[in-house]
């Protein structure tokens, strides 16, 4: 089973906003067996849009359409799919009855004529109810073709594909069983550790397949097995990964199933009972806010001192002027002292410090632009590294971030 | 002219990776007057790879490709290449020398056959050097139509393409003049500002496109033009500008092309002479993060006391006991308290404090979720207000920050 998504909007092909809903729709798809033959992003054009679907339908079984469905000129979606049907848009009762109730709710607003309008459908859709937004979903099928019509907007997209139309596909098709396992690795580049697992993975089965996928001073490992015979897969998926994980002993940080790497300190803190704080200088909050983007961060996070200015350091960290005068800011003795004060500020077990210069100019301390200094205070000490991360301001940062998290991971699985 | 967008990985397939290369490739390719036609993500698959190939062939004068370009055996991309345009590979000495130069700085270790490989390029191609990875970008040309292959890790991408491909572009084609204006809005909704400047929009001449972006309440408006008369493009796009301008005037935060909302309040902030903290909570170092992704944040920025758990807003932030039990963590008088404290310990002319519940459960102060409280401190006082941003954690944490800024911005500006 094979699906299709179309993007349409112009400000992704004019590169103002990066399309996130194709990943997801991705995603989810995958995980109830369906694969994504292609995604094609195309403007908020008629002609485009009827030659895209016309394509699409050649390609795949299911064809997911997400962008202009909202209430502005620009948006032309509806209409496009209702020629494509050889349909007429009317006014869905139930749609409009659902504005409505957004509107009392929310808006607290009378409704404007272009609200009203996102009420008119295509005769022949199923109406998939988006109760976060005014425009409804749009189920179609032709030829046993399915095709579906949803928002741009993230989260009512979501909202869509996990109420509608996921379950409704696992209805309508007989889909195949696909896995996917994801190590999180880091410590060794992309070649060297293909070189290191190159003899396991000249013998996988045919029917799994692995990619190396390099970001940021990690590299993800991902194997991908599809077929009928779900047992088959699961046992030959758990042999493989068995033999695997010896010979990446010390480059395995986890399973990315299980979350990413924040999250997976963060479940191993919230086991151990233990506690988290950070000290952020040129990270600038970045550590601190992987972290807190997770559910339940509170448990152990406690919270975090952005020292950026050197100032902010001595008043509020209780850095002394003369160790900064003596090894600079950016140093390993500054970013140790930072620990181990923002540890008894916040009088948890483990905290984070980092200290460096994510550029473009050398800042306060005169180093070379990606310098980062990073420590870490436990309850029997504190240690740290310093590192290089290039000249790429955001790269420095995420790097910086990936390192400090790799750092305290490593410091907290010897438990 | 036309460009076609080609990223390849079966990664983006599944939902791994987001595809942020075309959004930077498109927008690079807009600025020189070079319009993208479409954008198709295809699989690591040879027959779909070559599909692809053509079918961009037929739609566009320009095609860029990512991805498929490591080290490993998943990437077929250089191959299957080769086979489209009927050649072989051979070693180029100079792709090799650059590669032993890379080992050479910052690997420091012997070679290894697979990354030697990397110097084999089709004969026909012209090498685009890359001095930041191993696999070199390709130019290849057909019917006076351009093909160019870049490696997918975003860094060396953008490299090769504002060193290599950007100027190659503009030397062998004549390009049309296009412009775009983006102009950021907060206070109304899609619909709402839509009906306020319906007779304006409805004047704009042919040539000027308008686009509505919503995004975590804020609304961008997006004016693009483009024809071979710039003088007229952009006379008449400063007319349009300020024909509008008054219909929107406290809607207006400012043109996205001189950056972000946080990188407005930089500007104003560094122009004004005047200095910034933040006191985050349910925010979680978001908008600290997001004032110091921005080179020259150091000049304005001092820093931000996160203080996640309650305990962290007594023991670091000072606030009293008292405050919080009468009136509750999540208050605008703990939001108050907070953002007047953190202006005295940074010692700075403003600062942002928010206090809330991102969710997904009620935390400590049992407030609904997504009830956000923000302060803003000023040198003349303090004020605050409350909002609820809905049940979505990520949501809820950048729609606060967003509402943050705007209430800085709103502030700063009226000086």
């Amino acid at each position: 089973m094979q699906a299709e998504i179309i993007t349409i909007g112009d400000e992704i092909l004019i590169g103002q906003v990066v399309d996130t809903n194709s990943a997801y729709i991705s995603k989810e798809l995958n995980k109830i067996g369906v694969s994504v033959y292609q995604i094609t992003s195309v403007q908020d054009d008629k002609i485009h849009i009827l030659k895209s679907l016309k394509e699409a339908e050649e390609n795949a079984d299911i064809i997911i359409i997400t962008g202009g469905l909202g209430p502005t000129k620009d948006d032309i979606t509806k209409a496009t799919i209702a020629e494509y049907f050889n349909d007429t848009l009317v006014q869905s009762q139930a749609v409009l009855d659902n504005i409505k109730d957004l509107w009392k709710k929310y808006i607290k607003q009378p409704l404007s004529q272009v609200n009203i309008n996102q009420a008119l459908v295509p005769s022949k859709a199923t109406i998939l109810m988006n109760h976060f937004g005014s425009a409804p979903g749009m189920w179609l099928e032709k030829d046993a073709k399915v095709f579906v019509s949803l928002p741009g907007v993230p989260f009512e997209m979501k909202a869509l594909m996990n109420h509608e139309v996921l379950p409704r596909l696992q209805k309508q098709f007989e889909l195949p069983f696909i896995l996917h396992k994801t190590l999180l690795t880091y410590g060794l580049g992309e070649s060297k550790l293909a070189e290191k697992i190159e003899t396991w993975e000249d013998n996988l089965p045919d029917f799994i397949k692995l990619a190396y996928l390099p970001n940021l001073g990690m590299v993800r490992l991902r194997l991908s097995a599809k077929g009928t015979n779900e047992q088959l897969i699961i046992s030959e998926m758990n042999k493989q990964i068995k033999l695997l994980l010896p010979q990446i002993e010390k480059e395995f940080a986890g399973f990315e199933e299980n979350g990413n790497l924040e999250m997976l300190i963060g479940k191993k803190l919230t086991s151990l009972g233990k506690t988290l704080a950070t000290a952020e200088s040129c990270t600038g909050g970045k550590i601190a806010e992987r972290i807190t983007a997770n559910p339940g961060a509170s448990i152990y996070f406690k919270g975090s001192v952005v020292s950026y200015a050197t100032q902010a350091k001595i008043d509020i960290l209780h850095i002394s002027e003369d160790l900064i005068d003596k090894y600079s800011v950016v140093s390993t003795q500054v970013a140790e002292a930072m620990a181990i004060n923002v540890q008894k500020l916040f009088k948890t077990d483990y905290t984070i410090a980092t200290t460096g210069n994510a550029g473009p100019t050398k800042g306060d301390a005169n180093v070379e632009v990606g310098t980062v200094c990073i420590a870490i205070a436990t309850p029997k000490g504190v240690f740290s590294k310093t590192f290089n991360l290039g000249n790429h301001r955001t790269k420095v940062i995420n790097k910086a971030t990936n390192k400090a998290f790799e750092m305290l991971q490593k410091e907290i699985f010897k438990n």
